[in-house]
């Protein structure tokens, strides 16, 4: 069957054949790739820029796709959560021996002893079939999402990051004078994938969200806008107009830009804050003591946050389904470009004007 | 135009004409009532059994109705949220003086000094049109839940039940070693509206779910619970399978009856959860000092929840978007009947045999 | 040396001769007993009603004694936090496998699977030396605590609730109007040293107090709570002033008694809290429909508590050192009788009228 | 009598005759202030660098001193918690409208619109006798503290500030694998009040403490980082030993350096926390993609946290007097020079070497 990765001092990705796995123990579940999608993570491995990308023990070849949507083909004797026709998602970060991977929570892992499925020490879901245990898949009940669902993964680190928020904005009463979020103001810097989730996520939870990006060339992001009736501009960030960067009350990045984070640092509103998940962006910020010192006065907190747990992935399927019916169109309009592997391979490390979320159809 | 409810000292429902509103405030709404839900309380109103019941001050005619969905027929000057043929929710509970209430969290009012919509000093949406302030409506975003949106009156006080049960169990860790809830045990004790999204919320969020009723006439609760996949037994709560019982992590009684209450206490797993929402039950339920020993021996909690903030109306309109696909058919059985005015007004008193939610259609 | 403890199938406690520990692995402390409480848990023991009580594996002996004070007299080469000389106390119960456990949290162990020292499966502190692990010592900075520093084991059960209690009361506001919590008014039903322990640490934190207990034989529980500012009555549970029961925020149960907690439940404030503490008691409360509509419509939560963690250990030395400043000569009061193990052997398992905390000394 | 503090438009502190305040409401509270501390604030107005700073309405003149400790007088007709001889601590900062401030959280105020004796828009403490109200003062039960209560008011941040760690830190299990906090690492940079009020409390709670300043004149800070055994050096943030920097768990600024704080954030561990406390330094730090990419990778928290609620300063006199006898000497160290006005105010505005906290003996 067919598999895409990169092998060990080899540029670019390949697409090759591997053998279809057949076996599977009592705990396994034997799985029919539907979709993966392509994000930035994968197109950092095949540049070789993500130096923490590395095969499994004993291989030279990295099957990648931690991004993956599948049908349930066969399953052991000791199964119980899934039977033959089932749609899952597969987690991506697999447990450690640390504190938080012993709970469950590999996505708090605090000594990086884990692994990831198509990005670090395990092989990923970008290849026609695959064999994993039970625990690790999420079952997709509304089957009406159909390819929607592989924006499963993204969105379970988007989920994590807002109940992040939550959780530590218990620091003072985080919500409007009639117990809504209609008076909260959050910017969404960069409006990737990623940007577009988080600001769904506040958008359905009531809060009043405006996003920015550096461009937008085919206008999907002015439509998807729209559609969610949120303010957008293009924008590097400079520029922006006030209501975007002064008194905001929550500012999520998802550029990593120190440039971009400085500016929305500076204009944290009172016990505002700043979710920080974009990684990886060249630029520097200089960090004064002035804006230290506002941090202190306005009881700022900032959060960086990264991955989500398995409650993350089973309630991102739920806003998936609600998403569908709230904001029509609009997850449809993230997936920019459906290939097959064969066409997906000469283009894989590229990123297509305009594009927002590209996934690879291995079946049906 | 016609407005339904109780005059003081008269028994029964009353269908009567009101004169139509048509002055708006500048951050008033004027809304055309599309339905109206049915509940308990609207049935002890009727009945006198609701002592709390009371017209507005200086009436003596309540018009009823809490549970409502509107379209918006025109805005005051400064209203910003809404728009002509917007479709709406408007809240049932409005603020008092309290602590609680001076921020919006009059769900939680602590001495008892607010208003409620259609049962205790406020006029409510059992009538054609009504005005109300922009700060207490919730706008539908998703069209296509139609006359299901009715629903999200009765979820708001579920989802903020769910809430209450998130927040106490942080005393330990809630969920499963693999970071999911699935390992957790659910009993609903009833399958009235409320009991069945109660199933919905704790199965949606990945928990193993059982319900259980005296009945099912019509077999609904059969179907929605093979829809969603958990176990449905009909059972007084006596003769239950041990797993209904014994070990169960989240007991939600729905019933208000002291003899279900004092099983599930009895039952409850270490670090368990017994979640009240029914109320005025008779009956009665012997609590031994065995009972109050194991409560502490588990590091039990019990929590009384009722209503809920106007984020929990927000969070119900997901829930409903999102139940719409995950569990098709659920809502929809849910509703059982649905009558204009002149043909509810006779039968309101009486629940109809296999009755879930029993709706008004008022416009449309 | 000197060991206190049961032989399973005889009657009463015994003094025996038993042979003192000399090795040490590299992370274990070699330890004098100073001092050993009493409390019901050891006349539990002793008088047979605490089934689950029971020797080390493999042993017909248990050594008595789970509230203790000891001096590190030698310490193991991988030993960093103590050294000869220091004062520890020991923790009592050790944990098993299950999710809450392998995270240190024990104390709330979700399948029992746990020993505890001088109670279940494991020898404890009423013997002249003994042995235990680094991990499960807690160092006692306050020197001038003396043999206060005893109170410690059974504080930090008191500590733990205190925490859950300020978890699950995120539900709402907890605080009065000006951040403190003067307004806030806590019963707490029973004068044993742990209802003593809840009357301190809600009052050092701000709270306004009453206790009661059926009788104060020598005047003692009148004494210490002038000396703490809080209202004291002698009472069963009945014939208690409007203050004590209606509109209390907080209600502490030590006695375990039905009719008390039921009455307790009844009086409830909205988003009042009942923590249950007390365990083992005799009667029983009718719970009526009535009382769990009240919970209901007031928020109301009930928490069962158990144990503490290590780090509530730490907490209770620090609530012991402020308090000997901050209420002087209630700690001391509270310990009535203290003995060598030779006097205390004989009437070890009757309570001495008027005896609040009765303590053996083994050293010194 | 006399008064200290500033006049518009006039360089320095000055010593004043003000008339003395005769009059009290029923819900006030004449006092004699004790002590008042000094603090880098009082300096700030002082110099005129504190732009914020500003006389009561209506007068060129502002009473300086936040820090106070007073003994009732006289108290009003409905005065209910304080009686003549009572110690008491006022409160520094008064509520506004927002919501915050409405539930007596403006330690939290989120539009700026409160006052504060001493410092903004309200006279302070320094001065022989002053009139409060009721709600706005802590009472001192703990005699044995005498002048030490001065710390209160400093005090009151910290605990607020390791309230909200605590907070923020639910993102994750913030214990260690025996549920202590003994192997988490805290680094407190900057070894002033603040510094070591952050130390004690961190290193009452059991967690690994170190501490570091640019300098250590008279050796204090060594003696006082002995006592309560934790490791200190003497360094401007470059040159520190691996420990102080890299896998930090906690990380607490009482410097406002940007280039202390930015190596703080780079050494931070996995669900690290920062937290700001100090304000008002110049310099900057350059902030890459690389620290940005490391906190979201680690699931790090930054908090800034100004003031405390009434409950803080409850909460402070408790560590006061645990302190007190758990790091014996510790707090007396601290107080480094006490004068009387008259002494004080020519060198007010200068840090005298070796100052650790001065104080200003008002009577007795």
């Amino acid at each position: 069957m067919k598999a895409m990765g990169i092998r060990s001092g080899q540029a670019g990705a390949q697409l090759i054949e591997v053998e279809q796995p057949k076996e599977i123990a009592d705990d396994q579940v034997l799985l029919k790739t539907l979709y993966t999608g392509i994000c930035g993570t994968d197109r950092g491995i095949i540049s070789g820029q993500l130096k923490f990308a590395r095969p499994p023990a004993g291989s030279d070849f990295l099957i990648m796709g931690h991004e993956g949507l599948a049908e349930v083909i066969d399953v052991g004797k000791s199964v119980k959560q899934f039977k033959r026709g089932d749609i899952v998602v597969p987690m991506v970060r697999r447990p450690g021996g640390c504190l938080q991977c012993r709970i469950g929570r590999q996505d708090n892992c605090e000594d990086g002893d884990f692994v990831e499925a198509g990005i670090r020490g395990k092989d990923g879901f970008m290849r026609e079939y695959f064999v994993d245990d039970e625990r690790y898949l999420i079952n997709v009940y509304d089957k009406s999402l159909g390819k929607l669902a592989v924006l499963t993964e993204p969105l379970k680190n988007v989920v994590k990051s807002f109940d992040a928020y939550r959780t530590v904005m218990r620091r003072s009463i985080a919500h409007c004078s009639d117990g809504s979020f209609d008076c909260k103001r959050v910017t969404v810097a960069g409006g990737g994938p990623i940007g577009i989730l988080f600001a769904l996520i506040f958008r359905s939870n009531g809060f009043d969200v405006q996003m920015f990006d550096r461009n937008d060339h085919l206008g999907k992001l002015t439509d998807i806008s729209e559609k969610m009736n949120i303010e957008f501009r293009i924008s590097d960030g400079s520029g922006l107009p006030p209501n975007f960067i002064e008194g905001v009350d929550v500012f999520v990045d998802t550029t990593g830009s120190p440039s971009i984070v400085g500016r929305g640092l500076e204009g944290l509103s009172h016990n505002g804050c700043m979710v920080l998940f974009g990684t990886t962006s060249g630029g520097s910020y200089q960090l004064t003591g002035d804006v230290i010192t506002s941090l202190v006065e306005k009881n700022a907190t900032i959060i960086g946050t990264v991955d989500g747990s398995k409650a993350h992935y089973v309630e991102a399927l739920n806003y998936l389904s609600s998403w569908k019916g709230m904001f029509p169109g609009v997850l449809e309009d993230m997936i920019t470009q459906e290939d097959v592997p064969e066409e997906s391979i000469s283009s894989l490390n590229t990123k297509v004007t305009g594009e927002i979320k590209r996934i690879i159809r291995w079946s049906g």
